[in-house]
């Protein structure tokens, strides 16, 4: 990209839960910004959101070229079938798209990146950069630091993901069905009466396997992502991986168990100095008095917190982890501005 | 055990999650009481509890064989020391002791029994039946009618443990505290006064690594009681295993997700049909509907859910599967009544 004083930037989806997270991350991280151009969907049309202290109102997206004129850079996250729509206007706008969404992140001509493992790959782009899943990213911050030294070559991870990955609405949603759920306290949870909208089942108190379609193979469409997209990210078609996603009653902090097994041995220590080296990662291994990673301590901060670093007893050459990651920021916004400060430098 | 027309129990730890339980399941499956007798902490003692319709007086427990005298069959649950300590003296009076906690479990003389994996194990008792730890027996309820068709050489679980495992005031935690979080919404997360007596972190819409201890290898003593008991109870001291125990903020179900390694293929619908016919299991997979076990619909419940069955992607003649089985009932007192249903059979 043309290196500038300051880039005109566009954030497609500010209404949504990444979306508003993306235009806090720009103030927070001082990014020059000239002109900033909101765009959201008719409901959100009008509203205005603050951005280093000055109202901006959102327009409805249209789809034409003329809506990216002049813009540099695009952050978007309003859905996969909303960008691949949007998407060829912006180009032809000229503009540089940091897409949040699954649209085009399996595209072989897509960079997928996560910065910090694979920013190499952000200037081989044709004007799309793809922001991986969440749950990806949150598991590679810690994974890919072992990998580089120490080839991974089986993966089993099971998620605790927050609600936010389900959007800002679904955020609500934990917040009145619990309140509902504590309201009707004594009376039998078959008969409590208790608001559902986004997801189908209750999420007060309960968790349940992800919402994504199931596929043929019985794999839902976020473990098939978490796969799929990590094996792009590392760049290792071939390492075996296996997830399982569950959505828990938590609002913005994806946890994860994580097995792996190596090439050679990988001792406790040696995964422990790698990590506390890793940026982005901060080790919280804290045997003694049982301080680990959680996901209220991740939540607002842009390091994704490891511990429980301990060898799998199950096999040779393997350890377990624990990780907790702030969905809404490493795992979509931050890294996306992160992308856009690659682009720029 | 002699049989009789009725017999006199015992409940220890009358006042607890586990032992309110027992009792309720006593009086659910009518288990031939004559003489009942409920024991608790100096605490407890004098309040009365309902069975039958009638009131019983708890009584503090007393370490003498007089407190256990014409007493049959005991149930306990009143923490590992305490059961150290009493046992004596009530198998000197000649009670039979079904004793929840882990005092005895890992005794080569006490069988550990799950009454539909290995109830012939009970027979050999010399007065003590351990009845294994809540996440053992849920995840053991899936693995052990399968491992018994083709033996499981690798089993990873990560567990999502509801927070009735650490008993009642914890599971009065889980609800007053995020009552207090919902009214302190507008107050940053930092800054909100949240009551913590049971466990050290917030558990209001948060999870954490199980809040036993960590021994020398790093995994706690959840994860390896986990490990030790189901080899134990498999009758399989070869089986490579590893867990990860965490605590999530749902109140009386724990889930679990599990990967198995068997010695040879074992298709999905072979598992299908297996768990489908297992006693106490409940089969909860469907796919198109996206419904699979949730810890609200196993609550209550005495059937384990299974669901999620579906090839491990990431190694050969391996299944992953999602289960989830109420921590009080099939995880303690139901089990519990099973085992002294057998000893009078």
């Amino acid at each position: 990209m043309k290196k500038k004083k300051a880039y005109n930037v566009a954030v497609v989806g500010a209404k949504g839960a990444v979306g508003h997270e993306m235009i806090r991350i720009l103030e927070e991280r001082k990014f020059p910004v000239k002109e900033f151009r909101l765009f959201g969907s008719a409901r959100s049309a009008g509203q205005t959101v603050k951005f280093r202290g000055e109202n901006y109102t959102i327009r409805e997206l249209k789809f034409c070229k003329e809506e990216f004129k002049g813009i540099d850079i695009i952050l978007s996250s309003p859905g996969a079938s909303i960008s691949k729509k949007f998407a060829p206007f912006a180009l032809e706008a000229g503009a540089v798209i940091v897409d949040n969404t699954s649209a085009f992140r399996m595209d072989p001509k897509v960079p997928l990146v996560v910065p910090e493992i694979n920013g190499k790959e952000i200037k081989k782009h044709r004007g799309i950069i793809a922001n991986p899943n969440c749950s990806a990213i949150i598991m590679l911050m810690a994974v890919a630091p072992l990998h580089k030294k120490n080839r991974v070559r089986r993966l089993i991870c099971s998620t605790y993901q927050s609600v936010s990955g389900a959007g800002a609405k679904a955020m609500e949603e934990l917040k009145d069905q619990t309140a509902e759920y504590l309201k009707q306290w004594n009376v039998p949870d078959s008969e409590k009466k208790l608001t559902k909208k986004v997801f189908s089942h209750q999420i007060a108190f309960n968790l349940f396997s992800h919402n994504a379609s199931i596929e043929e193979n019985g794999y839902n469409g976020e473990e098939l992502k978490m796969i799929a997209e990590s094996r792009k990210i590392l760049g290792d078609s071939k390492m075996r991986m296996t997830t399982t996603c569950i959505r828990v009653p938590v609002f913005r902090a994806h946890s994860e168990t994580i097995y792996l097994e190596f090439e050679k041995k990988m001792s406790v220590e040696e995964a422990r100095a790698i990590l506390g080296k890793a940026p982005g990662v901060k080790l919280v291994d804290d045997r003694k008095t049982n301080y680990f990673p959680m996901p209220i301590e991740a939540s607002g901060k842009d390091n994704v917190l490891v511990g429980r670093i301990r060898e799998d007893l199950s096999a040779k050459n393997s350890l377990a982890l624990f990780v907790a990651g702030d969905q809404l920021r490493k795992g979509a916004a931050l890294n996306a501005v992160q992308i856009a400060e690659v682009l720029i430098a």
